[in-house]
C-alpha cells in the first residue's frame, strides 16, 4: 500500500511539492526493450504545461523531464524509470500571506487537520503541479500500449456551454486553446472565459477521454474492474468531482431496451451497434471504444473575496492572489488521457500475467 | 495485488459464483476487541436480500451469514473473519439456454474474451449476488467506525422520475420498497415500476449515500484520496456507470464563487456554509457530511428480444427469462452504503497508522 | 496489504483457527482453463495431515478439502478458488487450563500483548493447523507450474543427527515416516525420536526443498527477489528460525574462488558446474535447481515443566498436555514444498506479465 | 505490487543504476511532524560509503544525500520524501569488457535471461550501490522508531574466523574497519583480509543485527510475521544467502527443553531468561531484543580467472578487474541495520493502525 502510488504491475510513485526544488516520479514494471527517450515524453509535458495561452495560469515552467534511470542505450531495461522535473518559477512570496489562512475549496484546512503541518507554498503536495508526473508516466504507458491503442481527450463543456456532439471533430482539438472538438463552441468559449477571468472568477468543465483499439478481455471481474480503476484514476486528479463511463449518469434515465448495446457480426468481427457501455462490460473491455467523462470543479483560487477561517480559528475573508487557471478543466485533458493510459497499460500486463495473452 | 480484494489495512476478499454451493468473504485487518456476532451483520443482509417486494427479483435467498473465524467469545480477535453465505435457490436450469449466448449488457462476452471459459449459470462471478459479501463486510466496517459515524443511502431517481430534494425525509426510506426519501415520489414509483416490469423492460436509477460524523483528516492527498477510493468502490458495484462527490457533475456548470464552500466558526467549531465539496477537500475529509452519488444502468436482463451473437459468432436474438430486478438500483443502496463504510473504516485505520490519531 | 495473504499475481489468503468450525483459503489469480478437482489437492493434504505415524501428533483430522468456487466443469475459470477444510477433532477441553497461561515458545504471550485477546484453544490462529491451507494453495500452484517444474522436499537433520548427503535418494523419502532421503539415517531416527517423545521432550530439524526445471529469468532484481520471497515464505511457516539458499551459511566460510559456480556449455545449453547459488543470482532464477533449507525449532509444547508467567503477571510452571508433534520439522516438509511452489507460480505470472515470456 | 519497493505503511521505492547519473529512493508513509534534515541521514551514509579503508572498494563516492520533498521547515509533512544521491565516480570504461561476458556469481546471465537487455556498467541495477538508498530510508525509519529502539549491527565471522561471543563489546564496533565487536578478532582479521585481497580472492561473512527496546506486540501472526519480513528484507540485500532469527539454525539441534525461553517477572515486568526466540514469537515481538543474522557470500568479483560463457554462448575465462570489496559482508552491516529499522518502523505503524496502540 502506498498513498502516493498508482497501478499494480505497471505502477508509478510520485513525489514533490509545488515550490520545492523539483517534482518527479518512479515508474516501475515497464517491460524491457521498449525504445524510450525524453523526446517520447516531452510532447505530452508541453501539452500540459502552464503559460501556453491567456486561458491558463501564467506560471512559466519549461517542465523539461529528465530520465535518471531504467533506460540504457535508448531502451527500457525493465528496472525502475526515475523521472525528474525541476521547478523553475516558484515565487514563494506570493503565497506567504495564505500561510495561516484556509482558502475555501482548497486542501489547506484538511491537510492541517490530517497532518498538523503543511507546505503552504503554492498548495504544496496538493498543487496540480503534481499532475505533470502523471503525464510523464502516461507517456510511458502509451509506449507499452503501442500504436494500436489510441488515447485522446477533449473538453466537452465549460460552465454552462456544451459542445454540439454532432460537430465533434478530433482535428479541432489541437486548433484551439481549449482542447475543444467543436470549432463553433471553441469560438464562443474565448469570450466566455475572458469574462470569467476578468471578473476574478473561475468556471468548471467536463473532460472526455477515449481509448480506441483496446482488445476485448482487459480488466477484471470484481474489484480490479477496468471502469472502477479508471474512476479511481480520474477522480484522483485535482478538482475532479465526478466520473462516468459510457452513457454514465444518463443511463439512470434509460430503459433496458434503450440501454442495450446490441451486437452483430461485421466483417467477421463481433460489433456493438451502440456504445452505452463505454467499452466495458462486467469490468472487462469489450473491444469497443472506451469512453470516460469527468467533471472538474471551477478553480478554487479566485480573486473574489469569500468567507473563511484561519488556523487560529478566527473568521476572515480570503481572496487568492497569484497566477491561476480560470478553468482548470482545460489543462486536465492531458492528465486524464495519461491516467487512462496508465490504467490500460497496467491491465494489459495484468491480463498477460494471468492468462498469457 | 488482488483482483478480488478491496481495501488496504481493512481489507476484504470475496469469492463465489451465483450458482455455486456458497459465496463468502474474508475480512482482514479488523481491530481486536470489537463485539461482533451474526446478529450485527444479518439486518444489513436482510435489507439487501432478494424477494422482499414485487419490485425486486423473486429469487428466494435467506442470505444467512455465518462467521467461521476471527471472533472468539463474542469479540473480534484481530485475525481474519471468514464469512459464508450459502446459495439456496439456484435453479440452474433457467440459465442453460444462455450457455452459448451473449446477453447484451452482461459480462458474458467479455468473460469469454478474457478467460476463454465462464460459469454461465446466473452470471457466475459477475452476478450481483457477489454484493451480499460487500454488505457483510460493510457491517463489520460500521462496527469499526462506531456509532459516531452514520452511513445511510437512498434512491433519488428512477428512470426520468426524480425526487424533490426539499421533501427529503430519512425516515421515509424504510417506509417504502424503493429506499425513497420522498414519500410522494415513492408513491409515483409504484405505478412507474409496475409498468416497466410488466412491459418486460427495466429502468436505471441514481443512488445517493452519505456519511455523517466523519472527522476531518481521513484520506490521503494524491492516490489514496478518499474520493477516488469511494469512486473506485462504488464503480465496482454491478451496473454502476457513474460516480460523483458533492456537487459532482453539476459543479462543471458552476463558477468559483458559486462553488466555494465558505467557512465560519459555529459554537467554536469550523463549519462549512455549503457542501459542494461533499465533505472532501484534496482527498481528505473536512468534517462535513460525505456525499456520493452513483448512476445505475437499467437491468440488462430483459424479456424483450434484442439482437446479439453467440459464442460461435452467429447472429441471434436474445430475451432473458428468469427472475430479475426491474430496477437493480433499488437493491444497490445497501451495497453502496457498505462500500462507503469499508472505504471509511480502511482510512480510519490508515490515518491512525500514519499519524497516531 | 494484508497480514493474512501471500503472493501477488498468484495470491492466497487464509483464515481460521485451530478449534473453530473450519479453516480455509481463497486462492486468487489462478490462470483460467486449468484442470482442477479436489483429487489434485487431496494427496498433498494427506501427506501433511496429522496422525499418520507415532512420530507426529495423534490428532485425527481427515483434512478433506472442498472447492467452493472458481472451478467450473472441471476447469479453473480465472476467478477466486475458495477452499474449505473442516475441523473435526478439536477437543477444546484439552486447552482450557492454558487459557491464562503463557506457554514458553508459543505465541500466547505475544498475541495477548498485540491484541489484548486471543482464541487460546489449540493456539488459535497461530496453530500449525493453518498450514493445511498452504498445502492446498501449493497444490494449485503446482498445476500452474506444470509438470516441467518438480518440487520436492526432505528432512536432512533431526536434532544432532544429520543425513549423509552421499546417500541421498529421493525414492527413500516416501519409504519412511520422516521424509528422510537417507535410508540409514531414517532407521536411526526411529529410536532417536522415540526417546525424545517418551521423555516428554521434543527436537528441532532441518528441511530442504528443491525445485527442478525452473527456467532462467523468473524473479526480480531488488525487492521482489526470488530468494527473498522464498525466505519470506519459508520463515512464515510455524517454528521456522532460519532460511538459507544454496550454500547458505556455509558460504560465509568460502572464498570467492571456492564459491564461484563456473559455467560451461553442455549440449548447447548454459550449464553450471556447481550450485552454491541455489539456482538464484541477483534475485533471478538461473536455470539450475533451486535449493532452499529451513531450520525448524523443537516443538514448544512439551510435557516437561518449564517456568513461565500467566496473564495476571504471576510466576507459574507450565507443562503442555495434549497431542503434539515431537518434531514439527517432519510435517513441515509438504508445507515448505507448498510455499516454494506458491512463490514460483507467482513469479511465473509476474515474469509473464512484465516481459510477455 | 512493486518489484522495487519495500514495506507497507512505511514504504520505500528505490531506483537507479551503478553508473547512471544518480540513484535515489522515495520514502512514503512517514508520519508528519518529525524533525528531519540531511544531517540525520548522512552519518549512516558515511558509515556505508566505499573507500573508507583498504578492506573495502576504493571507489570514491561522497554519497551526499539530498532531500527533494516531504520536509518543510525542518519537519516531515507526511508526504513522500524523495532522496537523491548522485553518482560521482563511475569509471564506466572499467566495465566495457564485461559487456558480453557473464561473471560467475553475478546477475549478468540472469538479467539477460529475464530482460534480454541489461545495463552492464558496474552491475547496473544489481550493483550493491543500490543499498545506499536502503541506508537512507533506514535513517528515516530510525526517526520513526525514536530513541527507545536501538538498532546496531556487527560482523561476527569472516571466512572461517569467528569472534568469541564472550568478548562481545559494542564499543569495539566503531574502533576497527570491520564492524567487529571482538577486539582480538578484529586484529586477526587485518592480516586475514590482507591475504585474501592480495591473492585476488574474496571471502564471505556473517552479520548480526539487533534491535533493543522493541515493545511486545509488533508484527502479525501469519504472513506479515516480523521474522518473515526481516528475512525478506535481509535476504534482499546483495550477496545474502541465509537469514536466521535468534538461535536460528542451531535450534535444529536443540530439544524443546533446551530451546524454551522461560519467563519470570522481574521488577514487575515479564522477562525472558534466555533469547533463543530472537525476540519474536508467532511472528510478533515479545519485548526481548530482536536478533537476526545473515550469511553474506564472498564477493563474486575476483581477480582470479574462472570459467564462464559469454552472451553468444561461447566458453570463456573471466577475471574481474576494477575496484571491489574483498569482503562485502563488512559494508553490509549498515545496510542490514537499515532493513531491520525499516521493517520495525513499518510494523510500528501497522500495529498502530490496526490496534490504536
Amino acid at each position: 500500500m502506498s498513498h502516493n502510488s498508482f497501478g499494480h504491475l505497471f505502477k508509478f510513485t510520485t513525489w514533490g511539492e509545488s515550490h520545492g526544488p523539483a517534482i518527479g516520479c518512479v515508474v516501475d514494471g515497464c517491460p524491457p526493450g521498449i525504445e524510450l527517450s525524453e523526446n517520447d515524453i516531452q510532447p505530452f509535458m508541453d501539452a500540459r504545461k502552464p503559460g501556453t495561452s491567456r486561458f491558463v495560469t501564467q506560471r512559466k515552467e519549461p517542465d523539461q523531464v529528465k530520465i535518471l534511470s531504467g533506460v540504457f542505450e535508448g531502451k527500457t531495461t525493465g528496472t525502475p524509470i526515475s523521472l525528474l522535473i525541476e521547478n523553475k518559477d516558484q515565487r514563494s512570496k506570493d503565497y506567504s500571506e495564505i500561510k495561516n489562512r484556509y482558502r475555501p475549496g482548497h486542501a489547506d484546512y484538511t491537510y492541517d487537520a490530517k497532518y498538523g503541518i503543511r507546505d503552504y507554498r503554492g498548495g504544496g503536495r496538493s498543487s496540480a503541479r503534481e499532475t505533470a508526473n502523471r503525464v510523464a508516466a502516461g507517456a510511458i504507458a502509451r509506449k507499452i500500449l503501442g500504436n494500436d491503442v489510441v488515447i485522446r481527450g477533449a473538453v466537452t463543456q465549460i460552465g454552462t456551454s456544451i459542445i454540439d456532439g454532432d460537430h465533434w471533430d478530433w482535428d479541432q482539438v489541437s486548433q484551439n486553446p481549449f482542447w475543444c472538438p467543436d470549432a463553433k463552441a471553441a469560438k464562443a468559449w474565448e469570450n466566455y472565459l475572458d469574462e470569467v477571468r476578468k471578473s476574478g472568477n473561475s468556471i468548471g468543465a467536463i473532460v472526455e477521454v477515449q481509448a480506441e483499439g483496446v482488445p476485448a478481455g482487459w480488466g477484471a471481474p470484481v474489484y480490479g474492474k477496468l471502469d472502477s480503476e479508471i474512476a479511481n484514476g480520474l477522480m484522483s486528479i485535482n478538482a475532479a468531482k465526478g466520473v462516468e463511463i459510457g452513457a454514465g449518469f444518463a443511463s439512470a434515465g434509460y430503459t433496458g431496451v434503450e440501454n442495450a448495446d446490441e451486437m452483430r457480426i461485421k466483417d467477421g468481427t463481433p460489433t456493438f451497434l451502440s456504445n452505452n457501455s463505454g467499452g466495458i462490460l462486467g469490468g472487462i473491455s469489450n473491444g469497443d471504444t472506451i469512453v470516460a467523462r469527468m467533471a472538474i470543479k471551477p478553480t478554487s483560487s479566485i480573486l473574489t473575496e469569500v468567507r473563511s477561517i484561519n488556523s487560529k480559528g478566527e473568521e476572515i475573508d480570503v481572496r487568492t492572489k497569484g497566477r491561476h487557471d480560470p478553468c482548470v478543466g482545460i489543462r486536465a485533458v492531458p492528465v486524464a488521457e495519461a491516467m487512462l493510459a496508465c490504467v490500460l497499460a497496467d491491465h494489459k500486463l495484468r491480463h498477460r500475467g494471468q492468462t498469457g495473452n
